[in-house]
C-alpha cells in the first residue's frame, strides 16, 4: 500500500465560517474539506493547513496537504471537492507532493492583504470584503509607517495578548521578518499587502488597526515607530475587523 | 402643511431579499426602507420605486420617491436611513423633487447589466454577483446578437410567459426600444449592458440566457435573429439566474 501526498490550494469566503481550524460545534473550512475528502477517498483524512485563519477571514490561496492510501488523481480530487463543497470554498489547485512535504513547516513566507473602503458610502457588494472607514485617510503617513515594519523585528506590540501558539513557536518568540509591505490606493479602495516569514496571532489585523489610526491622524509616524520599538501590546492600536483580511498566498 | 417630495437613489445587494416590491411574509427592499422612513419622519411613508427587481437581483442605483408632510432635510434623510438600514442597502443620494415627480412614470430609460464568470473556477467572493459558466463563450457571436436587439422591437420572445404587468402596460404590448446594448470582456469576466426605455418581466435575464446559448455555440446568430422575429417566448432561451443581474441606473 503506497501513501500518496497531495497539496491543495484553496480560496474561500470566510464570512460564514468560524475560521480555518476544526473545532467543536462550529463550521470551519478545514472540516468542510475533510468531510468531502473522506467521501472522495472513502477513508478518514486529516488536512494540514499552512496556518490558521480567524473567523471571518478570507483566503485567495490557502494551502494544505493530506495523505491517503487510496489511489486518486489530482484532477479527480480537485473536481470531486469542487462538486461537493459549497461555492464559498473552491479548490483552485491540487498537486502531488512528496510525502515529506508539510504545508506549514515547509512554508517559506505568507502574503496577507487588508482592505479598507474610505468613501462615505460603501457599495453593498463590497461590504463583506473590506472594512468601511468613512473618511479620507492619510496614505502618505500610513505608507511611511508600513515601511518601518520591513525587516526583522520583535512584533510584540502587534501580537494578540497572551495568545502565543506554542505548537508553532519555534523559539524565536515574537521575532518575525517582514519581507515586503506595500499600500495600494485605487480611488476610495485601499489595500495593505504584507509579506513575511511568519505572523503572530492577529498581527496583520493589529498592524492594520494601528495604521488606520495613523491614517486618521490620531497617531503620528513617530508614535508608530515608538510603538513598534516598545514591544508592548498595550501601545499598539485596536484589532481591525476580520472581514477586511485575506490570506493572499503561501510561498514555498 | 406643506408636502415635500424626495427622490432616493439606492444601491443594494439583493442576495437576502425577495426583491424590491413589498409583499406579505417576505423581506423586501421597499419595506426595509419604508419602515426606516416611517421612523425618520415619524409617520407612515409609501415609497414608489422606478420599477421592481426580482428576488436576488442587485441594484447599483435604483430610484424611488416619497412624499411627507414632515420637515426633513435631504442629508438627515440619507444619513438617517443609512444608520438604520442593514449594510446591504445603502442610500447613495437623496434630493428634493417637485411633488409632481414620479420615479416610475418620469423614468426615461433604464440600464441593466448582466454578469458572467467564464473561468473554470469562480472566485468565492464573486459567486453572489455573477453567474458561473465554466467554459469560454463565443463573444463575437454574442456581440453580433446583442446588436440585433438595438432599436424598437416586439420582445415577446424574451418576456416571462403570461406575466404582463397590467399596471405598467401603456398600451404598447411587448414593444420596447433598446437604445444601447454592449458586451464587455475583462479576462474571464463578461458583462452585458442593456439600456432601454422599458423592460418586460425577466426580459434581461431571458436575453442573457439566450445569449449564453449563443456563446456556447448551442444557438446560431441566425437562430437568435429568428427568435427575436418570432415574437414567441417558447423560442427564446432559458431565464438566466437572478444573481447575475444589476439595475445599473435609471435615467430621467
Amino acid at each position: 500500500m503506497t501513501t500518496l501526498a497531495f497539496k491543495l490550494t484553496i480560496a474561500y469566503d470566510g464570512s460564514n465560517y468560524s475560521g480555518w481550524q476544526k473545532q467543536k460545534n462550529a463550521k470551519t473550512i478545514q472540516e468542510e474539506i475533510e468531510t468531502r475528502l473522506a467521501i472522495i477517498t472513502d477513508s478518514p483524512v486529516t488536512l494540514h493547513g499552512a496556518g490558521r485563519t480567524d473567523a471571518g477571514v478570507h483566503a485567495k490561496a490557502m494551502t494544505a496537504h493530506f495523505h491517503t492510501d487510496k489511489k486518486r488523481t489530482t484532477k479527480s480530487i480537485q473536481n470531486g471537492l469542487n462538486s461537493l463543497l459549497p461555492k464559498d470554498i473552491r479548490v483552485i489547485d491540487c498537486t502531488r507532493v512528496d510525502v515529506s512535504f508539510h504545508a506549514r513547516f515547509n512554508a517559506r513566507a505568507k502574503i496577507y492583504s487588508y482592505h479598507i473602503f474610505q468613501g462615505e458610502i460603501q457599495p453593498p457588494t463590497e461590504r463583506l470584503y473590506a472594512i468601511h472607514v468613512p473618511f479620507p485617510l492619510n496614505i502618505d503617513n500610513m505608507r511611511t509607517c508600513l515601511a518601518e515594519l520591513v525587516g526583522t523585528h520583535d512584533f510584540s506590540s502587534f501580537e494578540a495578548a497572551g495568545s502565543r501558539d506554542t505548537t508553532s513557536d519555534t523559539g524565536r518568540g515574537a521575532i518575525r521578518t517582514i519581507e515586503k509591505a506595500t499600500i495600494k490606493k485605487d480611488g476610495n479602495r485601499i489595500a495593505l499587502f504584507v509579506q513575511g516569514d511568519g505572523f503572530l496571532r492577529h498581527m496583520v489585523r493589529n498592524i492594520a488597526g494601528t495604521l488606520i489610526e495613523v491614517g486618521k491622524n490620531k497617531r503620528s509616524v513617530e508614535n508608530f515607530k515608538a510603538t513598534l520599538a516598545a514591544k508592548d501590546r498595550s501601545q499598539g492600536g485596536s484589532t481591525a475587523p476580520a472581514h477586511g483580511l485575506f490570506l493572499e498566498q503561501v510561498l514555498y
